[in-house]
């Protein structure tokens, strides 16, 4: 298996993360983000949005890193869903509130802190402002689910926790970890998943 | 079971076509958007993001409607989820495309052309044309995609176009069906998906 990806980008994390936690190897092939090789005829061919990260394995080439999180959580190893129903419907809420609600503010913050200073513009701060308050928001509402239980999805890893995790080491390496601190559910559960010997490999780099 | 949304969305009419795909019915309960219900503390404490649907059932509350699909595709009745491993990952890419790039375009062309008027607000009209822009190129690659299918997973209808169909819905609803008729595999997709009986009668309302 290779991934076409990048060891600083949330989404390739999310599948190097899912691939560790299975036990599988696959090779990084780094896209080069800085000089825009993700836009580059043979990048698109691979991705049509211009995006990381791409699987490709035997069944050919694969895109978005929650479709490729779940292909990989089919492959032989341990299971990363939970066998019941409910608790899987709870793992998939929770993916699409990542999604929606938790990935957009940090990217937002991303944008302004790293990537227009890189460009040579000037950081928004109001844009800063606002999406530091929506993701203190997502994350009272995650706050509030992992009061009572130890991952999303109950009492297994699973998905949920893999596909959230690189949300907050980037928070992390944005600065940002004030937000997490006096929300003391979400400050738990991350130093559980962050103590994972496979997320110290992913971090790693 | 309970649906608390409005006929009118995008996200509670996905969860409607998985219902109606299955064989299940489920009360509608409106939640009034134009009074502000969704913000409300009862519908709160059922959505802490104030948004719709939100399932309810013997097993408590879910939402975020991609969630409720998959868990309604988990029940009893027609199976919605390809067997094999390659069609259900390229199922959940489908799914992810749709959720990352061809729906905030949709709403943010129905943000401008419904509800900024209903707000007495101006509407922006080089926003209108960047969604269309953004629109065309996510229907460009479900174009390529559907040239040689006849559904997004493959041979078989799936959860893909359940949660697409809905998004076509609202293309036709705002009057900005040009994008989809120049795009025969998307075109000739839209006829086989709003053909079916079932999507006839969420449609109706």
């Amino acid at each position: 298996m290779r991934i076409y990806g990048h060891p600083g980008s949330i989404c390739t994390n999310r599948v190097l993360f899912a691939l560790a936690e299975k036990g599988l190897e696959a090779e990084l092939v780094r896209v080069d983000l800085a000089t825009g090789e993700h836009r580059a005829a043979a990048h698109l061919a691979r991705h049509p949005f211009g995006v990381i990260p791409v699987l490709e394995d035997d069944g050919g080439l694969l895109y978005e890193s929650r479709a490729i999180m779940r292909y990989i959580a089919d492959l032989a190893g341990p299971r990363l869903v939970p066998e019941a129903t409910r608790a899987r419907a709870e793992m998939e809420q929770w993916i699409s509130v990542e999604q929606s609600y938790v990935a957009p503010p940090v990217s937002a913050i991303l944008q302004q802190k790293f990537l227009a200073p890189a460009r040579g513009l000037p950081i928004d701060l109001a844009a800063v402002d606002a999406a530091r308050a929506q993701l203190a928001t997502a994350l009272d509402v995650l706050d509030r689910a992992l009061a009572n239980r130890p991952y999303l999805a109950g009492d297994t890893f699973s998905l949920a926790d893999i596909s959230l995790a690189p949300v907050f080491g980037m928070i992390h390496v944005l600065a940002e970890q004030a937000v997490v601190a006096p929300r003391q559910g979400v400050a738990a559960w991350w130093e559980r998943v962050s103590s994972r010997p496979t997320w110290a490999r992913v971090a790693a780099g």
